[in-house]
């Protein structure tokens, strides 16, 4: 589906407008399995006009949106047509529960679907919302297998706002250099880092100067190649819509900025916000939000989509699409300046606009008062061996080639042990008592460069959380909890820890399964920013022999 | 091992040949069992001065060349380290008697092996001689994954001819885009053509020119690195030296030469030659030789090395390296221009040097007189549904994802059809009976390119078969056969089937498997031009379960 409408024809867009809109209104309706088949496959592609290799979804990226409804069982019947590499693909925010195997997270619930296999994702979209899917192996999320999850609320339901229609907009960034010599400049010793991205997309499109002298033969990139066309969000004036905002980048955190227009946030991860209005948004890596946007400005022109670095030092020129007034022409560029975001170092801006997120009044879901278990995880960047690397309370992690789901349920031979303080590296878990509430305190520190301290996104698999708190400097496990929001915390799947900060959440272990838990920045998770839990694994049903045949799980297989 | 001496210090030189020459010696007469570990991983190398991403072995590409004595195990214990892609390795020339399972033919005769994983290659080396290994999965060859084999006669075997040291030199070309990206172009519609290579390699090594205006940021391409300093080969004035001669080009057919000095040939893919004299020598893709060269010219100076593109019109520029005269400097390039080989166009050239290739007299295996069956195979370039293809009597080969090896002798449901001469494409097999004599005639056809027939080398697994007979023209199953070379036939694993004409090879079907036969040009391979033969299956004994996991075999694995 996407946004990517023809230009040249206002008629086109309206009669496409009704279809999308016609499609959602039915589609509500229909039936409750929703089966799709996917092929994934290499394929050129320009999306910010440099020509590239990248990893689409039946020839797209981003990948075709799943338009579900509340209660629906979606079957992903996804075939691996790439050459000589594996492929898995996780369900970002939906939790699996009772279905722990389809999360699709190498090497935590899966064995990687081979070239030729098919595998089939079955899972229940059990709350509606804002999701999103993307590729978890390797760095592969970064060729640019991502796209979007869209569930209604049940027939009858009405949400807490209204809106005339609504849109996905996907934020990205996006770099010019394959994710294979990318991971190979981070596993290298002297670490190569690949630097900063080269654009940020907007749904899949953005603009490279191709006449930059870092670029090669000039067949590689061409401004006027329509796949680059700037991504285009077509209004009518007067009306309302709703914006369902996500961000998939690599690396960058981002704000978001719709040129002369106030944003009411009022979804975050699938949970409705507390209407709060900005003038922008910020949004990591990993979280979703949804934003209203009343089209009530000058409709004699169009106004830019814009998105900006914020948290590292901006070296990616801003992303921009076009916010179309119809009748208006799609293509007429805005005759203003675009916005430029907030300070990129306002590190008070951005954790204030964190506090302001928290539950609707008549959707507050009462976090327990009490914790059973309060964990700590320092996040630190650290020379290990040689190797730079990302440590959390100083151990940096490994992803096994045995999945723990199989070898945990399983019992094979496989190390599992406790994190040990003193250790560099491993691939232990955390096992939580099953139904027991968990505090998780996230404590940012150094990176290796003097005086930085960098925004990590931490994403949770299988579960939404409480987000009791963000604070500046080291946690006080004394005095902080007392400042907790146990009143109506937002629940969340993502959540950043701010530069020098400490972010609470909390949440029940009721999820039967191996669940990852980690920074979403690619780059950092490759180089051993997470960690895995564990809970009532013994609960989970059979699992699918399709998940096996890596590692010590091949001779698990029985025909 | 290979040869790339450090250039400064003639000491070091002479120190570094006589430790060399001590462990052939002493390697000779070791144990029986040579048991290597590789880890194959991705890293960045600039062969030509051109950094890009390779996949080495242990670090290094061309990986480690495997030294060995007739009649001893090899085991190589492979490690793949890359982060999500698959590999496997054949072991180009070793018949595999008794494990076909080792033959390392991803979909022939293995799953490929996962990330993580570690497979067990086991076999035994029954023929001295001369060979390679290489990967047999996707195009992975190309980026890099190669090496060499050499087998030594049993002590007290002499060979028929006498030297002083050996050398090997593997002939490579090379491309700066990455197999992805070739493979994604070679498959989409309309067809995306690499082009030529950009650079020419002896033993691992060329020149760029780096300030070409077809590459981009100048840190990724610098003529001063050490990894592209021209490979070189030091000679003691009056010695004679054997070079190990190979080719593992992707595409290009070679012509060798060493500026002034004539090359005896005494060896081809592990049979001994009759030895003949040339100026230089054609090779081709999948080719072994060995050649004599006696430092018999003025000693006060160096001379060139060179490859040149012959067959296809070269715009690939000469691969250089340097024949070092001991005691100059390695580092002085010959004051002369370097040797452009023969007219890449002059056919009859080619082909009279192939026909030169005939057994020693005194180590003739005589061939049947007499062949059970005849199996013409037309090779020809087409269009199939928008998709361009080789064809092999009109069939275009694709692999399947379940192992042929595995398929027919564990009996699973998996199509196997004799090729049907109207089908455009199929993964079907010839089955040939166990002991039967068969004769193969390749018949070279159009490429879709107007009067052109490019040259193809046929490389057959788990044989050597005798050459019986190259032709210009349409082969004439009447009259040709009647002129049969029966009395001394070459023995080859691999030749070439010159533009517009026919090769006549025979073999006996003696060695229990499933083998493929196949172009040797890793783009044709890709697009279809082979197929797969088998003979007593039901022969092989019990299969690993190592090569199983893919596919249909998933169910066949049993603790």
């Amino acid at each position: 589906m996407g946004l990517s409408i023809e230009w040249r024809n206002p008629l086109r867009i309206v009669s496409f407008c009704l279809f999308v809109m016609m499609m959602l209104t039915t589609s509500a309706v229909e039936a409750k399995v929703r089966h799709y088949k996917w092929e994934v496959k290499y394929q050129f592609q320009s999306p910010d006009c440099f020509r590239k290799l990248v990893i689409g979804i039946n020839g797209k990226t981003p990948g075709p949106t799943i338009i579900a409804q509340q209660g629906d069982t979606i079957i992903v019947e996804l075939k691996n047509s790439l050459l000589t590499e594996n492929v898995a693909i996780h369900w970002h925010g939906i939790r699996q529960i009772g279905t722990p195997w389809s999360d699709g997270t190498e090497g935590v619930t899966q064995c990687p679907i081979l070239p030729g296999d098919t595998f089939f994702y079955k899972f229940v979209v059990d709350r509606p919302g804002s999701y999103l899917y993307h590729a978890h192996y390797g760095m592969q999320r970064e060729a640019g297998l991502y796209g979007s999850i869209r569930v209604a609320v049940p027939d009858g339901v009405v949400e807490p706002f209204t809106y005339d229609y609504d849109r996905t907009i996907i934020l990205n960034d996006w770099y010019h250099k394959s994710t294979y010599e990318q991971a190979t400049g981070l596993s290298s010793k002297p670490f190569v880092w690949v630097g900063e991205p080269q654009s940020l997309l907007i749904h899949g499109r953005g603009k490279f100067n191709c006449s930059s002298p870092t670029i090669g033969s000039s067949d590689t990139c061409n401004t006027t190649n329509p796949q680059c066309a700037p991504y285009t969000l077509t209004v009518v004036p007067g009306k309302t819509i709703r914006i369902r905002l996500s961000s998939l980048t690599a690396l960058s955190a981002l704000n978001f900025e719709i040129e002369g227009h106030n944003l009411t946030v009022v979804e975050a991860d699938g949970h409705f916000v507390e209407p709060f209005v900005v003038k922008n948004i910020n949004v990591y890596s990993g979280e979703t939000y949804s934003v209203l946007v009343k089209a009530d400005q000058d409709p004699s022109r169009n106004y830019w989509l814009a998105s900006n670095v914020i948290s590292r030092k901006p070296a990616t020129p801003t992303g921009l699409g076009i916010l179309n007034y119809y009748p208006n022409h799609p293509s007429n560029y805005p005759p203003s300046t675009p916005p430029t975001g907030p300070l990129w170092n306002d590190s008070d801006y951005r954790l204030a606009q964190s506090l302001k997120i928290k539950a609707h009044p008549s959707h507050i879901i009462a976090p327990p008062v009490e914790t059973d278990r309060v964990i700590i995880l320092l996040n630190t960047q650290n020379e290990i061996d040689g190797f730079r690397r990302w440590s959390v309370n100083n151990v940096s992690f490994n992803l096994p080639h045995t999945p723990y789901l199989i070898a945990l349920k399983e019992k094979l031979r496989h190390k599992i042990v406790q994190p040990n303080p003193n250790a560099t590296a491993s691939n232990a878990i955390y096992r939580l008592k099953f139904n027991s509430t968990v505090d998780i305190v996230l404590q940012n520190g150094n990176s290796m460069v003097p005086n930085t301290s960098e925004t990590h996104p931490w994403h949770l698999h299988g579960h939404d959380f409480w987000v009791l708190g963000h604070g500046k400097g080291k946690f006080d496990p004394m005095e902080d909890p007392k400042k907790y929001n146990l009143v109506n915390p937002i629940m969340k799947n993502t959540v950043p820890v701010h530069s020098y900060g400490w972010t609470a959440l909390r949440y029940i272990a009721d999820n039967p399964g191996v669940w990852a838990f980690h920074c979403h920045i690619e780059a950092h998770f490759y180089m051993g920013m997470g960690v895995v839990i564990e809970e009532g694994v013994e609960k989970v049903g059979k699992l699918p022999t399709s998940i096996m045949g890596c590692g010590e799980t091949k001779s698990l297989i029985r025909p």
